[in-house]
């Protein structure tokens, strides 16, 4: 049978010289971002390094996918059932940042101006991509917080909705809050505003109407 | 020992969750033109992935480097000991084409222009990047020509040195020219001049000079 690369292949008539030349630039071009002409550089950028170190290159990205675990609190990829993060007794464990993916906490945890644990979403809720709130872990929070409310932690508890300004991100938001109002915990959303170094006539009028109303006292 | 992706991340105080997201991560950006973001963002894109297609990913990377075969008359990749090119009896086995790599291979085979065979250098003279004559399938290219001129081909033969333009393709030529002096074969090289869709006005004086010497009969 012919898959889709193998169909584009023919499309722009070209002639690999090796079967297995093809299978690897094909399976690189998978990758997202990365066309046929870059597929057919690193691949035979791959066939010019030395066999140990494909090997290492294959190896790292095989153990990452079988070996690694997702933290059994928050979601977050780690090396243990329970993250480093969740695992630090010095963070503040009534403070819980809901991010839509790793890369959100990671972003996060650069800015190093945050010292809470965390809740990976694993999506955002997207019709149009048919995701609904069964695929994500909103579930999960919901039992985090069942869990924390019966420690009688609920007065303390916040939880801070930091997804996308879109409006996937804001359906999503509002979701989580309905869902959490029950329990009786603080909610908060991220700040919205200018940001540093925007220039003023180039913001949308939702963002600069949302920072004049937030405006804050100047603190020089 | 840190390794240098090691130390980078380091000076970029990025802190990974876990070691085998930062060992993919390093393997990834140690492909040419792929930074650290992209790496991390391919990274994770595999992580979402079904198991067997991370696994059809790397298998494929695997069976390109350990599997592949250069051909024994030519050096290109190929699945057999001799490539389909020179297996290839329809083909013009005294027009020999000397290119620097699979690549030019099949750049010269996509035009469909070409009918004879091929000599892959497997690199180009570059003292900057210490690479001399005895890096490359000079000595080779010598053997064929000796066999071929014992059969008694050599006032048919032609080599046509296909290389790049620039001051390496040309020291290469000159090079492989004084190597085959002895052969009697005919020695040609690419046409240089004018590319279809080039500006007059933006082409290099030694461009433009040599497509007026090598002007041809207008053959409307």
């Amino acid at each position: 049978m012919h898959t889709l690369p193998r169909l584009i292949n023919d499309m722009y008539n070209e002639k690999y010289p090796s079967e297995l030349l093809q299978n690897a630039v094909d399976a690189i071009c998978s990758l997202p971002g990365v066309g046929r002409k870059s597929a057919m550089r690193l691949a035979l950028h791959l066939l010019k390094q030395p066999v140990e170190n494909v090997r290492h290159f294959t190896d790292s990205i095989d153990k990452l996918r079988n070996d690694v675990k997702y933290c059994k609190e928050c979601g977050m990829i780690s090396d243990s059932d329970v993250c480093s993060i969740c695992s630090d007794k010095s963070r503040d464990h009534d403070t819980v940042c809901v991010v839509e993916s790793v890369r959100d906490v990671m972003s996060i945890e650069e800015t190093g101006q945050y010292h809470g644990v965390y809740h990976v979403l694993g999506g955002i809720i997207s019709p149009i991509n048919g995701i609904g709130p069964s695929d994500l872990t909103i579930s999960r929070l919901k039992e985090r917080m069942g869990e924390m409310s019966c420690q009688g932690r609920g007065p303390d508890l916040e939880v801070i909705l930091a997804l996308s300004g879109d409006v996937e991100g804001e359906t999503t938001s509002f979701y989580i809050y309905r869902q959490l109002a029950g329990f009786g915990v603080k909610i908060s959303s991220l700040a919205r505003g200018l940001g540093f170094g925007d220039d003023l006539e180039y913001v949308d009028n939702l963002t600069l109407g949302k920072s004049i109303i937030n405006r804050q006292i100047f603190k020089p």
